[in-house]
């Protein structure tokens, strides 16, 4: 039996997020349906996160405990063909027999794209978060650097979520323009459920004069949920990167992913 | 009555074109439908372009003449309340009485938008032709570069459609290059119906070899529509500047957009 690892692309918006659910379409679910019909097997497929709907991913991975004989090669074609547009599978690869997508994942980068503008563009609606008032791009990113390193996130991290510890560390934040659309990337070694989507929000909150900054060292180390800002919407957010490998070391803002 | 000169944009895909149809989703329908929910007129709105069904606009022009009072300034929120996100109202400005959007357009700057990857971007379905096989977009720019100058386009121009003359003049064409993204630019006073579909299905023509860049000067000149390529599909092309204006000399290749 192989472990085969894939890399694949998907348009959230048609999606009820990754995981697999019962009365709702998931990217998970599409993806075991493609994999039965291609090989008749019934495999579990572990992913790198658990996305939630809406949200986007430009790179996201998965791997499957297979006996299927089409080699890796054919395989990205040969699953895609049974597969909506809205997912792409780009890549795939023969990993360890132990490997897991989630537990041997040792970083993420995550964009939040918002659409700066007076009107949504018709080719970001689901795409994007509009927000009308202009946005400084320079002050922006000068708060996003105050989540850089190891810090407590309980205030970033939505309420109800069970996790060991709540302590991550970030190896890059920061906020650029391209014309009208203002990006937030953060990239860091694990994230907290709606982490980024606080994060960003937090940034509007700086943006309307609501906390300066300088504040930011204060709300994280005073973990209280509601002294940071609102969770955006789903669809301005985008799973950009995932990293894997021994060659990833923490405290550098770029690794490699898998590979490929 | 006042003749205001409105700027949107569209996505393409959900639409049978610009133009009004009885039984098909058309952005004119949609247009003449939101503004009579807006203003009660049965206005007659006149497109810049009679684009395919399809075919995407970043930027695209419509004139009418209204007795409506709302402000120039507040026009494109108010309408855009009553369109669907796959249309957005960007601007809107008050233009003499005899101006029109057709017949006053001074040149027209498309783009024809290829991913050449193995696997069509999800982000793209709809909006890009997916091309797999290597493309050399030196070799292609080359070749684009014939089509500069002033030509008969008969040969680039799906048959049965009518018009006075077949003579064009083209100001730039280019091939470039962003990752994954093959882009075919093409600037001109105007295009003959499927010309920009054919000019792009040519140079995938000389991509595989068919004919050589320097064919094109003999393509051009016998005017046979079976020397050129095939026409791409719609979901490639993009209408993305419309030049007005007196500012707008023949011969550059970049014009003024009108007032905004």
């Amino acid at each position: 039996m192989k472990n085969l690892l894939f890399q694949i692309s998907f348009d959230g918006a048609p999606f009820h997020g990754w995981q697999l659910q019962l009365n709702a379409k998931s990217v998970q679910g599409e993806i075991m349906k493609a994999f039965y019909e291609l090989t008749g097997e019934k495999a579990t497929v572990t992913g790198c996160s658990r996305t939630d709907a809406g949200v986007h991913a430009r790179a996201y991975y998965f791997n499957v405990h297979t006996d299927c004989t089409i080699p890796c090669k054919s395989f990205p074609a040969a699953l895609g063909t049974k597969l909506p547009p809205s997912i792409a599978v780009l890549q795939c690869s023969e990993v360890g027999e132990g490997f897991n997508a989630r537990f041997d994942c040792k970083g993420k980068e995550y964009e939040y794209l918002i659409d700066n503008a007076p009107v949504l563009s018709p080719f970001f609606a689901d795409r994007a978060l509009l927000y009308r008032s202009k946005l400084d791009e320079d002050a922006l990113n000068h708060a996003a650097s105050f989540f850089v390193g190891e810090h407590d996130f309980s205030a970033f991290c939505a309420a109800g979520s069970e996790v060991k510890t709540t302590v991550r560390r970030i190896f890059s934040a920061s906020v650029t323009r391209k014309n009208e659309f203002v990006s937030f990337r953060v990239c860091g070694n694990g994230f907290l459920y709606n982490m980024v989507r606080i994060m960003a929000g937090t940034l509007l909150w700086v943006a309307e004069g609501k906390i300066a900054p300088e504040d930011l060292p204060r709300i994280l180390s005073e973990g209280r949920r509601e002294n940071a800002g609102p969770t955006l919407p789903a669809e301005g957010l985008y799973l950009d990167r995932v990293f894997y490998g021994s060659d990833f070391l923490e405290g550098q803002t770029k690794g490699t992913e898998y590979g490929f």
